[in-house]
Parts: C-alpha cells; structure tokens; sequence
C-alpha cells in the first residue's frame, strides 16, 4: 500500500523520521510489504520521546556528582552467608516452605543472543562441555525440579514452581522449540511460560533511526529492564496472580552457579518483609568491571562501574573491605506486590541507558557500511532500575565461587567469563561438595589429591566432578552417596547412580 | 683417576650409592674425570642423611595432624593497608630513614630458570612486552636506585641499598653477564653482590641417585631455602655485617609489581622491633593456591595448600574473612641479628621437603627414559621455614593489586600468571596511579575513558601506560606531571619527561 495513501508518510513527516522511505522505490513489492507491517506497530513519538530523555539523562555530567551523592549498603540490610552463618538454615527453611506453598516463581532473562560467545542460537542452549554436555537450560531446569521434590518431601505436599522465560524475538521460537524437544527436561510444560520483550530501534546521534539494509530498521531488544513492559502486555503478571505467587526471582540466563529460586535468598527476603531484594558477591578490586549496590540519594540502585571514580572505588571502610563492595549479579528478589505496581505504576517511568554502539547501516546511496568506531545508540532500560521504587530493600551476599561464574565470552578470547572458567567453576563447587560429603579423590597411582589442586605447569585442572542437580540442589544428600569413598576422576553422580568415566571408554 | 684406588668405590659403596660408576668403563676420559669431580665434591653420608629425614617428613600423615594444630594470625602482629591506614604515613617515614642510613639490604632470590616460562635464561630477564621493554631485573634495579634517591633527598645525606643476588650454578654467569653489560642499571657494581646456591642430586624413591646420562648426575638447585647455607659458604652475612647492614628485604625475581625494600614495610617491622616478618596478601577464595601464614603448634610458619584440609581452607572468622586469608608471597623481612643466628646456629636443623618430579634418567642399559608419572624427588628446604626461630614475628597484608603479580607461566598456558597478566598488572596500577594524580585518558574520539575499562568482548584492555621507577617507586611525584592533563595510552612517563606513544611510530 502507497506510505502516502496510508498516512503513514505523513506520520514519519511529523515524527522527522521521514528518511526510512527513502529507498521504497527500490523495493520489492514484498519487502514494501514487511517494512510497512513493521513502521505500522511503532510509536515514533514515544521512540523520539525515548531518545530525548535518555541523551538528556547520559550527557548530564552524572559521573561528578555520582560520587558525594553514593552512600554504602547498612549493615542492617545485610544479610551474608559468611557472617550470619547462624541465620542461614532458618533463612532455607523458610524459604522452602514458601515454595512447598507454591508462592515461589522464578524468572529467567534470556533475551540475549550468545553473539559474544559467537553462536547464533540463544546462550542457554550453549554446551560448556561438562562431562554430561547438559546445557545451561537443563542445568537450571533440573534444579527446579530438584527444589520442587526437596520442598515436597520436606512438606509432605506437591507444589509448583513456575518458570516464566523471557525471550526477544529473535530467540523466541528456537528456545520454544528446544524445550518441546527436550520435553522440558521433566518440567510440567504448563509451568513453563515463555514471553517475549520489545524491541526498539537503533538511532544516530540526531535521533534518526538507521537502517540497516534499504527495506530493515536496526531493531535490538530493549534491555532486561524491558521485563517490566513484557510483564504487562503479555498477560504474565496476570498469570502470576491466577497461580498464586508471591515471591519472584530473577535471575539471567548464563549464571552457571545460579542457585534457581535460592530458598535461602528467598526466606531472607520474606523474613525481613522485603519487596525487593538483592544478591551480590564481594567486589575485592577497586577495578573489577562489576556494578556495585548502594544508595544515591537515600535510594537504591546500581551504578555501573564505568560511573565511578578511582577514588570511589577505592575508598574502604574501617574494616579494610571496599566501601563500594556489593557486587551485582544480577539476581533479583522480588514480591509480586512490588512486581505488579511496578508494571502497573512505574514502569513508564524508568529511563532508557544509551549504549554507544558500531551500527550497520546503509549510507544514502544504499551502500552497507560497517563502522569502525560508535555512530549510534542502542536505548535499553535494565532489569536494576526499579530498586529505586522500593519500600523495604534488602542485600543478601554469597561467595562467588559458589554461585557466580557468568558465561559471556567464547574461549578464544582473554580468559574471561568463557566455557571453560564455567565448566570449572561447576566441577570445582561439586568437587567442594564431594569433600564436604567425606568423600576423596584419588590420582592414578592410588593417592589421595589435596583438597586443593595444584596449579602448576597450568596442567593440573580442576577434579573432574559433576553431579547432576537431580541427585543435590546445593551440596545436600550426598553423605550416603560418598562418605569414605575414594574416587578417581571423572566423578558421575546422577540419577543412575555413582560412575567414574574412565578416559577413551565408559 | 681410577675410582678403586682413589677411594671414591668405596666411599660410594659406603654409601649404599655404588650403581653411579656402573657406566665407568663406557665413559671417555674426559667423562670420567668430569663425574670423579662431581662425585668428590659430595658428601655423600649427609645427603643419605637428607634423604632419609626428608622422606620420613613427608611420609608421616601430616595433613590430618595440621588442621587442629593450626591457629590465625592475631590481629595484634598484623598491620594492614587497608585497615591501619592512618599508620601507613608513619612506617614509610620509619623505613626510609633506614633505608637512608643504609641500615637496609635487598636480598633476591633468583635461582630459579624460566623453565616453566619456556626460556632458558633466568627469569630476572625476561621481558613481559611493556612499552618500554624493560625487563624484571631492570625494572628492580631501578626501583632501588629511586628509593636511594627518594632518601637522600628526604635526610640530606648519601646513602646505599646494597642487593644480593642469589643465582643458581645454572644462572649464575648469564644473570652476571647480564649486568655488567647492562651497567648494573645505574647501580654502583660494588653493592650489587652475586651468590650461588648449592645443588642436591635426585633421588629414587629408594634413595639411590639418580644418573641423568651415564657419567652425569641429575642435580637442582636446592631450593630457596638454600639461601641460609649459601649466606654462611659463601661469605654473604660477613659481607653484611661489614656494611652495617640492620634489616633486610628478601623476595622473589618473578614478582612484577615488588616494593623492593617497601619503606612501609620496613618500617613498620621495624617500629613492631620484630626480627622476622612476612608480606602478605589477602586470600579469598578457599581453593585459591597459596600457601597461608599462620601459627602452628604455637610457631609461626606457612602452611602449603596442599597440605590443607577443605574444612580447614574454609573456616571463617566472625567477619566473614576466610580464618587463614594470610596469603605468602615470598616478601619476607629479616633483622641482621636473626639471619646471622639463622645462617650460624639454626640452617642444619631446617628438614629438606620432598617434591616428587618426573625426573629423566638412563636405564640399566643405558638407554634415556623420560618418564610420564613421578620417578623420583627433588629436596628443596624453602626460605620461611625460618619462621619457626622468630622470638618477634609481625604480618604484614598489602594489596595483591599493588604488590603481587607473579610470572610463572609461559602466555600459552592457562592464563593464570602469564607475561600478559604481569604486563596488565603493571600496567593498571600505572593508570591509577595518574589517575590518583589527578590526570585523565581520552579515548580517539576525544572522551574521556572511565576509570575502570570496560573488558566487554575481551577487545578493551588495560589503557596502556608505563611510568618508568626512577620517576616514581610508588606514585609519589606525579601531581606536578600529570594533574588536570589529558592523555591518549599508550603513555610514557620516563627520565626524558611524559610522552604519548602513537601507534606504528613514535
């Protein structure tokens, strides 16, 4: 249909977005078709508003004045794993009879694409290569299903926890399609919502969306934060009411440690009557690239590390720790209260973060052009922004290397956050719980193997241990299974039992 | 000359180790004359002795007996960085006076060859890639010469750190070489003084020596405990006693970011009156390889990773801090008193450690076997077993981000202390340190570049900048060159003033 004809010539005009026809000529009449159905569903007033707060809010100089306005987390609002180990079993079983209760939902962020990690399909169907190739969906789906029997053998009741998944469109089908084929790992496929975020265009520096071929507009999703904005339109926290949930936590996908609806997490929060809350790790290097948990202002938030000063960062408390040491791991308590006011209430009140991005685009005469350095923005709202609404905030700390090992970059790059340092940060942790269970490990000449391995000549690798979240969720139940045994690696425990792999053969 | 007549059979046979002449006949002339060298020179009867305490050492069930022995650092011997800061102004001025009464010696241990960095020269030569390509040894030098300086200036009057220098018979005509064509790096030649560290032949599990090739011996330097015989055999403590040297700072060569004799550090053994100190660093991580400070059996010793129990590795304290966090990093403080006692009275009584090594040797043929598992050991004594004779013993913990950053592995390796974490180590506190300073980066397009770097898609690393010692030993002095400037990386700051280095020139 004529762009004319329809108005919607006229609606670019006004919206000063005029130049997405520029090339409707050239186009087939199909691709005239899609890039019609496309310019249609947007809002262009709301996008141009988007970009106009979100620049006016980034240009401000927010890094000078962050610093005097950032107050530390109160201890009171601390709950740690290290220093209120007193508290720690209460805090489970609370937590756990919520979700015998059924109360307890978890939500997955799983909008992004693995395109760091350098595939193509969405990152929790990523393999990091443990000796069982179970990918971060099965990983965390069996740990649902684990929690769910603990919570009703513990309770003498059956219970759900309900497992909402969000996608953007451009991951959508194929994780809908995995889960089918892998018949939700056990899952009950009627608690396994899947729903997807927006996504909104790519703009220059003036505020024209950019096309990135003569009929395509650059869309991107609209960052974790746009969960609020999906929570709504798509009918989930509708759902949430209709199941009766509380309790929410959220959590990304490519955590392989992520302890899924963490009962102890959870009982802390509920103790305290939080509606939001917060697990962070200790940040230990002034430069670590970590977002941290404070107050601005009396409010709650994360401020990227990239907001802060060196002398911020450095400053510490009288205890000698970091000042600034609340690590955000992106993993998320909330009550469903809280939740819904903020879909409903608040959500048109958070701004969108400017991240200057290389853009690909075609130039006025249609030619693709990759840039060599930032020429536009990408406009996303994060998951964190909504800390700033919350009446009673709390900050629950675990040790990172019992539940943080992000999976972000492939394997040929710098060593950072790559397949392997998660495929050895889970066999470590399991390697730990054997340990902790009275079990050994012994090496190939019948010897015991010092709890902690050597690193020399970067040879010796970690104990090669997994054991499925089916057998043990966090380290209990395996007392039976391996106290005063001796093992040699590779140690398989799942639901057929205890296995050494011996290498080239079963 | 014929081992029968000249005696040496029967010692040999003495000493149960006769099966080292059974290639005799097959040896040329020259050969044998080498190996009745060699085999003269030894004591046979104390290194069987060795041998048999060392193995009765390692053989008695130490790791179950440690942990209940094991006790933490008391808060009243440790100083802190990060904990007693407003002494740290206090023990810099005590340690610089010293140091300008030339009451303080560097002592470094560099026996050691870059076998496991994959070079053949020692290590203390090596070039991480800075811009300036300076190397380990250089770098050292240097830092001396600026502390000389700093002290001077401070006290008005001239003084000397003299540094020895502990090589190995393998490094010890390179690592001289190396000076002398260097011009010991501004360094008066005087106070720089070589010493040699013995040599201790492999053994077999059964204490037979262990034949390399068929006249040669399989010989290693006798660890960096070997220090204590090597300052009595050689002259090294009367050298000492001579200059009036008081305090002394022992380290390793591997260490890029070394305070060499720290003024903090000193002076605040010093104020303690202690005769023994030791630099430490928090550990964090449980599993984290690094030997621990502690009391055991009420003495102060470092306890091995590998002889630690998990349960122990993860006890806490009520802070939270893991209860043996008193990391080693090879940085000890010695008084001059302590060490003459050591080298005089307490060196025969420090029990040799076994490490089993794959060590190649030559069949009862003759033929080269290169074996695949442990054949053998190595005895090494380790330089803070001296801990134990300490009547005065402080800890002192510093940040690993400032002071620790170990080469040990060749960058091929598993990315844990490679060439390029040394080289980002340094790197980055140089970036503080201009920061701290007051100046700041830009990026290309002109913007400044957060304080800390973004390490997304591992593409941004470490702003490039390389402050060279002799400007600054520990960030003082840079206000007046960088406050209030803006810097494109790679930056120099150097004896010719402060340059930016542009990419393909200068």
């Amino acid at each position: 249909m004529d762009p004319n004809a329809s108005g919607l010539a006229q609606r670019l005009a006004e919206a000063d977005q005029s130049h997405l026809l520029q090339f409707w000529s050239e186009l087939s009449p199909a691709e005239q078709a899609e890039l019609t159905l496309e310019l249609q569903g947007m809002d262009f007033k709301e996008i141009n508003g988007f970009f106009k707060n979100a620049m006016e809010t980034s240009s401000s100089s927010k890094q000078e004045k962050m610093d005097t306005r950032m107050e530390p987390v109160p201890r009171e609002v601390l709950g740690s794993v290290t220093r209120d180990r007193e508290c720690l079993k209460d805090w489970e079983l609370a937590g756990l009879q919520c979700i015998s209760q059924s109360k307890v939902a978890v939500l997955l962020l799983a909008g992004g694409q693995g395109t760091r990690l350098g595939v193509s399909y969405p990152k929790g169907m990523y393999d990091v290569g443990l000796p069982s190739h179970k990918t971060l969906f099965q990983i965390q789906a069996e740990r649902i299903l684990k929690l769910q029997q603990l919570a009703e053998q513990k309770h003498k009741t059956k219970c759900c926890v309900p497992w909402y998944i969000m996608t953007s469109g451009r991951t959508m089908q194929s994780t809908k399609d995995y889960f089918s084929q892998h018949n939700y790992f056990g899952l009950d496929k009627n608690s396994v919502v899947f729903f997807q975020q927006g996504m909104l265009p790519a703009m220059d520096y003036k505020g024209k969306i950019i096309l990135e071929s003569k009929g395509k507009l650059s869309m991107a999703p609209d960052g974790n934060g746009g969960l609020y904005r999906a929570l709504g339109n798509q009918g989930i926290i509708d759902d949430m009411e209709r199941r009766g949930v509380e309790f929410i936590h959220v959590y990304c996908v490519d955590n392989i440690l992520v302890k899924v609806a963490d009962p102890a997490f959870v009982g802390f929060c509920v103790q305290k009557g939080a509606d939001c809350g917060a697990k962070v790790v200790e940040k230990t290097n002034p430069t670590e690239a970590v977002g941290v948990v404070c107050k601005v202002d009396g409010r709650y938030q994360v401020v990227e590390y990239s907001e802060i000063t060196l002398a911020t960062a450095e400053k510490r408390s009288a205890d000698g720790r970091l000042m600034f040491n609340a690590g955000n791991v992106a993993n998320h308590f909330f009550s469903f209260s809280f939740l819904r006011d903020i879909v409903q209430k608040h959500e048109p009140q958070l701004q969108h973060h400017v991240a200057q991005k290389k853009i690909p685009h075609v130039d006025a005469k249609g030619q693709l052009i990759k840039p060599d350095k930032p020429n536009g923005i990408k406009m996303e709202k994060f998951v964190f922004d909504i800390f700033q609404f919350a009446k009673t905030f709390v900050v629950y700390e675990v040790l990172r290397e019992d539940e943080f090992s992000p999976l972000k970059n492939a394997d040929s790059q710098d060593g950072k956050d790559t397949p392997t340092t998660a495929r050895h940060a889970l066999m470590s942790l399991h390697h730990r719980w054997v340990l902790n269970a009275g079990g050994h490990f012994i090496d190939e000449n019948g010897r015991r193997v010092p709890a902690i391995p050597s690193l020399k000549d970067g040879t010796d690798l970690p104990i090669k241990c997994e054991i499925s979240p089916v057998v043990s969720y966090g380290g209990e139940g395996l007392e039976e299974l391996v106290k005063g045994r001796e093992f040699h690696p590779t140690l398989m425990i799942d639901e057929n039992g205890v296995h050494e792999l011996v290498k080239n053969g079963v």
